[in-house]
């Protein structure tokens, strides 16, 4: 298994929790430290923590101390890899579609000649 | 936790795994049955048809059966709409950006004329 894959089922598993997307989407508004985005989680700090913990390993977001704060950003990198991937399957996907549709034209331009 | 984030939920899931991603890669280029797509796994049909199951449970493939041959196809919608989360984060943070270049541009303009 390459790099590339085991860092794209790490993002993918990340982005399966709600309250994991929901700090994605309170950062994606800029950065914040990690009480600002916990008050708005109905949980342990100690809980809220350990999902900030798996977006952190996985690459979305980058936290950063200084003094007694701690202030966490989207690394927008890793979010870009995981869009990347899935417009490369729809990609392939549309092309499929594009072929099938150009073969049944020119089936159907032949059959009205014929 | 609505519908919608319950789906994403299951989207994202399915899509954390290689052997998943590789049956949408595959079925990406068009529709295929299970024995087609499981002879590029390396495992036994009924772990590959297990991980069929999740994609097809969360509407990321579609199978039929015809006879006694079972074909799978992606289903797109579900693909889009994890794309399109991850499309209006990424939105919503260059939105950020270019609030800052714009404040930062305004700020640079006022120092020269100072």
């Amino acid at each position: 298994m390459t790099e590339y894959s085991v860092s794209l089922d790490n993002v993918f598993h990340a982005l399966a929790d709600p309250t994991r997307r929901a700090v994605i989407e309170q950062l994606s508004h800029g950065r914040a430290s990690v009480s600002e985005l916990a008050k708005h989680h109905n949980m342990a700090l100690q809980s809220f923590s350990q999902h900030l913990k798996v977006l952190e390993d996985c690459g979305l977001v980058r936290t950063q101390k200084v003094g007694r704060v701690r202030t966490c950003e989207i690394s927008e990198n890793d979010l870009a890899r995981a869009e990347h991937w899935i417009s490369q399957q729809k990609k392939a996907w549309n092309d499929t579609f594009n072929r099938l549709d150009d073969y049944l034209c020119r089936i159907q331009t032949k059959e009205g000649n014929e």
